[in-house]
C-alpha cells in the first residue's frame, strides 16, 4: 500500500538558511526591518518547529525575521524544548498562559531592540492571512511600540512561499500520491447503502494505512446526477442508484497538502452526468496544457472556461478553477478572470474546472501540478476519463 | 466497536432560539447592538453551518447576531446552499474571492443599517479568540463604518459557550467515549519496534472505527522513563522497553471535542515512573472530588498542586492544570493560581495535573468532567491507576 519511498521528513538545515536569505532580500526590496509571523504554517516554513498543539487557541506564537541576523522565537514556555530541536537558537518565552500580557512585553522588548533603518515592521495583515493573537493585544502592541509602524508583510510572505523548492515539491508528491492511491482503494470500499460519514471514515483510514500524517479536509458530498455544493458534507444521507459521491482531499504529509477531489458514480450514470464529466474533465486537459512558465492565472482561467463554455456551462458558485497549494490547503495565487499571476517553476498549483450543468447540479473536477521550466508535472494520478463506478 | 447509540447530530431549532436568547441578553448587558463573529466554532454556534471548508484561508465568512432580531450571515455564494440548511434565513452573498473587497462593502451595509442604542459592536477581540480575516480588511472597516465603535465581545461571547447545553454534553460524553475506547484497544494494536507516527496512525484509524468524525489532534510524544514535554510529537522515534508513550486526542464528533491523554509503559516500568503516574492518577482524583458548583478554578488547581507537591513533583511548563472544553479542544477557564471562575452546572473541563519528576522527565493524566448541580460527572472512562502494559 506504499506509495514509493516517503521523502525524509524535515528540511535541511541549508533549506531553513535559503528561505531566511530569501525573506531578508525581500524585507529589504520591501522596507522592512522584520517580519513577525503568527500563523501555524508561517511560524513551521521559517523555523521548522511543527505541532499539533495549534488547535488550542489559548497561547499566541511568534516568530521574528529580522532584516538581518538570526530568527527569534518568542513563544510560550511548553513549546521551548520542542522549538530547541529545530535550528532557531534564539528562544525567548513566558510563562503562558497570562491572558494580562500573553507575550506582549516579552514581543514588544524584541522589536524595540532590533537594528532599525525602515522603521517598519511586517505582519501577516493581508490577504488570505490572519494574525493569530488577540487583535486588543496587537492594537495594544502596535500603539505601544514606539516609532516602529507596522505595515502588511502578506505579499512578503506570499512571494517566499509561493514558489516551492525541490524538497517541498517531493512532500506534495508524495501525499499526492497517498490520496491517489486511498481514491482508487474506496472505489472496492465504498457500497451502495452506505452513508457519506461512512465513505468519509473509510477514505479517512486508506489515507492513514497509506502513509497520510492527518487529514484536515475530506469534503465528502453526495446527490442524485450530482451535487449543489462542494463544502457542506458528510452528511447521515445514504447513496442510492444514480447518485454521484464527490469527495475532495486536504491529506497532510510531513506538514504539506494535497487538494483534489474524485467523483464516483453510484450505481447507474445518468447520460447528461456523463457528458459533464467528460466536459469538466477535457476541461482539465486544457489547464494542465496551458500550465507552463510565462502563463497566468488568467491564461489557466480562460483555457477551462472555454471548454466548459463550449459544453454548455451555466456557471459555478466557486468563485475560482484552482489555486496555489502548499502547507495549506488553499494559498494564492487564484485562477481568476482577473488574477493575472505569471506562472514560474516551482509554483504548485491546482486545476479545478467546475460547472453546473443543469439547475442545481453540478461537477467538479481537479488536479494538482507543480510549474517546471517548461511545462508542468502531474503530481496526482491523472483521474480516468470516464467515471469510476460503485456498485 | 460501537460506544453508545450516537447523540443526534445538530442541534434542535429550539436550541438555536435559545442560544441567541441568552446572545441577545448578554448583548443588552454588555451595551452592544450586535455581536459580529468570524471563527469558525462561533459561526457554527450560533448558525448550526457545519464545514471543513475553514482549512482553506482564503474567504473570511461574517455571521452578524443582532441585538434585536435574526442572524443575519454575511458569506461568500460558495457556503450559500449549504446555509440555507441551517435555520438562518437572512443569507447575504458576495462572489468571492475578490481580494480587493472580500465581503466588506456588504458587511459594512449590513451593518450600518441595524437599529442604534449603544452604538457598540462586538467583535472576537480578546482572549483566546482571532478575528479570522485579514486585520488590514478589519482596520479599514472599523474606520468607514461610521459612529460604531468596534469593541471586545469576547468575554460576552465565551460567557454564553462557556455553560453547555444538555445537547452539547451529550456530544461531548459520545466523543469521550469513543476516544475512551480507541485508547483501550491500542494497547493490542501497538507493538514494540513501531514509531511515534506508527501509533499515531493506529489510534487515528481506531478513532475512526469507533465513529469519530475527525481527528484535529493526536499529539504522540515517547521517551525513555517519561518525556520532556507534550506537544511535538509524533516523530520517527523508535519505541523501546522502558519508554513511556504519550497520547493526547482531541477528536471530533459533530463539531464536539474531547482532550484527554493516556500514557502507556513499553515493556518494563522503572520505579520512579510507577510512582510518579500514581501521583498524577491521585491528583487527578483529587481534581475530580473538587470539581463541584461553586468552586473554582483556582480550587481545582489548588486540589491537584497539593497532592503533586506532596509527591515531590518539581513543576511544569505548561502553565495549567487543565480548562474549558467544548467545540474546540482548549476553551475558557483555565485552572490556575489565579484564574478564579466559578464553576457552575453545564460546564465542561479538563482536570489534567502533570509534574517534572526528576530533570527532563515528566508526566501528565487527563480526565474530562461537566459540572452537575452536586458534583460533576466523569465523562472519560477513568484511565487505571496502574498504567497500561505494551509488550
Amino acid at each position: 500500500m506504499s506509495e514509493g519511498t516517503p521523502p525524509q521528513r524535515g528540511f535541511t538545515r541549508g533549506e531553513f538558511e535559503h528561505r531566511l536569505e530569501r525573506a531578508q532580500a525581500a524585507m529589504a526590496r520591501d522596507e522592512m526591518d522584520a517580519l513577525v509571523v503568527t500563523a501555524p504554517p508561517n511560524v513551521r516554513y521559517f523555523s521548522g518547529f511543527a505541532t499539533q498543539f495549534w488547535e488550542s487557541p489559548t497561547r499566541p506564537w511568534f516568530l521574528v525575521i529580522p532584516r538581518e541576523g538570526c530568527v527569534i522565537a518568542v513563544i510560550p514556555e511548553i513549546g521551548a524544548p520542542g522549538m530547541a530541536l529545530t535550528w532557531v537558537d534564539d528562544i525567548r518565552t513566558w510563562p503562558a498562559p497570562v491572558p494580562e500580557d500573553d507575550g506582549l512585553s516579552l514581543l514588544g522588548g524584541v522589536l524595540e531592540d532590533l537594528p532599525r533603518r525602515f522603521g517598519r515592521i511586517g505582519w501577516e495583515m493581508g490577504r488570505e492571512h490572519v494574525i493569530r493573537m488577540p487583535i486588543k493585544d496587537f492594537d495594544t502592541l502596535r500603539s505601544q511600540v514606539s516609532g516602529l509602524e507596522f505595515v502588511d508583510g502578506s505579499p512578503t510572505i506570499w512571494s517566499l512561499r509561493m514558489v516551492k523548492s525541490p524538497a517541498e515539491v517531493a512532500h506534495i508528491r508524495h501525499i499526492c500520491q497517498i490520496a491517489s492511491g486511498a481514491f482508487e482503494r474506496l472505489i472496492d470500499e465504498v457500497v451502495i447503502g452506505d452513508t457519506e460519514l461512512d465513505a468519509s471514515r473509510k477514505i479517512r483510514i486508506e489515507l492513514m494505512k497509506g502513509g497520510a500524517d492527518l487529514v484536515p479536509f475530506a469534503a465528502t458530498i453526495s446527490g442524485p446526477g450530482g451535487y449543489d455544493q462542494i463544502i457542506v458534507g458528510p452528511t447521515e444521507r445514504v447513496l442510492g442508484d444514480g447518485d454521484v459521491l464527490f469527495i475532495d482531499l486536504g491529506a497532510l504529509y510531513d506538514g504539506y497538502s494535497c487538494d483534489f477531489d474524485r467523483n464516483y458514480a453510484i450505481g447507474s450514470i445518468r447520460d447528461d452526468v456523463a457528458r459533464a464529466h467528460e466536459a469538466v474533465w477535457q476541461a482539465t486537459e486544457a489547464g494542465i496544457a496551458a500550465a507552463r512558465p510565462g502563463a497566468t492565472t488568467t491564461d489557466l482561467w480562460r483555457a477551462m472556461a472555454r471548454v466548459l463554455e463550449d459544453a454548455g456551462s451555466r456557471g459555478l458558485n466557486v468563485g475560482r478553477m484552482g489555486h496555489g497549494l502548499g502547507m495549506q490547503l488553499t494559498e494564492p495565487p487564484s485562477n481568476t478572470p482577473d488574477d493575472g499571476t505569471e506562472l514560474v517553476p516551482g509554483m504548485v498549483m491546482t486545476i479545478e474546472p467546475g460547472m453546473e450543468f443543469t439547475p442545481g447540479r453540478m461537477l467538479v473536477h481537479e488536479e494538482n501540478v507543480v510549474i517546471t521550466e517548461d511545462g508542468c508535472e502531474l503530481l496526482t494520478r491523472r483521474a480516468p476519463r470516464e467515471m469510476w463506478r460503485i456498485g
